[in-house]
């Protein structure tokens, strides 16, 4: 199974220390060595860096590990692979531009005999369900705002909206556990399983499950900052993490979930 | 002005070489400090990594001189701004996903009171001329192939034959040197200012303009290699560089020049 995870924050935010400890499971504490991938949104750019390499022999997961970049939205993913060879252009997360915003997709899970019909718009460049579904997320996105554009996209609550109707029929096709953002907004969907935290004041301080790392916000957060960070499987082993619904889509915006959907069963 | 480097290779090569040489003028030999940013393929992936700091003073920079990611195709772009704020979504090389395949694109030059009209299929993200001309360009790529496909793309040569009609209308504009691939070429366009080398055996040593660095290739390549590069300004100075005509188009494949085309002067 890969390693999901994804943050969101309403203050550009450093995620060193939650990768200090994801990185981990590239590897050490746990297996998946098949590659792995974070792309940051700065501005309204992305910095996507990707490896097919393991979390812990990289040297670009060393950079981040000594480079500060901060972001409102990360998504990073560590690989197990299920379909796909492990090369790079199978590697977590997967971009694409729509709207002139810049999409990023990392997804968690495998989906049996999902061949979806691609008509040109968004095309897999790799060989994984996953890159396959995110494309079809994004045909179906754009086919439910025809009249959106780049001068106007529709709001975060219209896409959240949309995607609760499009998410149903990928998931019937197995587990589909994803993170996936525009820049504005961080949807997480569950499958079976996915878990988030939300940091805020009073801040405290965390300390990992994958290496023996503790850090103090109350030294590195500011009074109004707001942090959410999901995985798919708690990074700390101090504080009380919550453990997503199955079929439960979140889209959360300035470090809070904002809109909670139960999604109705998909039709494989 | 911005300094592009392509480099179009028969086997995969490392970069570092050249890059030795151009990230100096990231702020030492030249003056383009406002940002940076290069583009390897790998397989049918792309690892680009973008900077809005200079080639000079960036980490990022400094992990390419030490980490030899070998390539079939790369290109880099050092940015001196004209049109657009510094910042990471104006940093060159530009990326998109057509037919299945990656698509990069960095600009040297400057194209004057230049507004396209994209329809949807590609958009900016960020407000420069090179990134809205990078868009029309693969806007009318798509439109050239109306049948085309991810499982059916279209042929280097039909494509360099599209590229030829639509370069001109855009190059009227004012200043068009670019560096474009899709992985399996490469295109250089001159309007005002662009060389190129092609090494193969037999190998001689190379020293570099901008810093005293020489490397001997006979040490390095194999009987069978050949790298062709493109740059702004021949980066060394002990080997004979190939100056591109105004508006010669030229399909690089396999590290040599495949197909020269003298474009028509476009209309405005």
């Amino acid at each position: 199974m890969c390693q999901l995870l994804g943050m969101n924050c309403n203050t550009p935010t450093d995620i060193i220390f939650s990768f200090e400890g994801f990185a981990k499971r590239g590897g050490v504490t746990d297996h998946h060595s098949d590659g792995w991938g974070i792309a940051f949104f700065e501005g309204r750019a992305v910095r996507l860096l990707i490896d097919h390499k393991s979390a812990v022999d990289s040297p670009i997961a060393q950079l981040i590990k000594t480079y500060p970049i901060k972001s409102l939205n990360v998504i990073a993913h560590i690989r197990k692979a299920t379909q796909g060879d492990v090369n790079l252009e199978n590697s977590h997360p997967f971009m694409r531009e729509m709207w002139g915003q810049n999409w990023v997709f990392a997804h968690n899970g495998n989906l049996v005999d999902f061949a979806p019909s691609l008509t040109g718009g968004f095309n897999s460049i790799g060989t994984t369900d996953s890159e396959a579904a995110f494309c079809l997320m994004m045909q179906q996105l754009r086919s439910a705002f025809p009249a959106a554009s780049a001068l106007c996209p529709p709001a975060p609550q219209a896409i959240h909206a949309a995607l609760a109707k499009i998410v149903p029929a990928i998931a019937a096709f197995g587990t589909f556990n994803f993170c996936l953002s525009n820049g504005q907004a961080m949807w997480a969907h569950c499958s079976t399983q996915l878990y988030y935290i939300v940091r805020e004041y009073p801040f405290s301080t965390a300390h990992l499950v994958d290496t023996d790392v503790a850090i103090d916000f109350t030294e590195h957060a500011g009074r109004d900052d707001r942090v959410a960070v999901i995985a798919t499987q708690p990074l700390t082993d101090n504080e009380v993490w919550h453990k997503m619904c199955g079929s439960e889509l979140i889209r959360f915006h300035a470090g809070a979930p904002q809109t909670h959907s139960l999604l109705a069963a998909g039709q494989n």
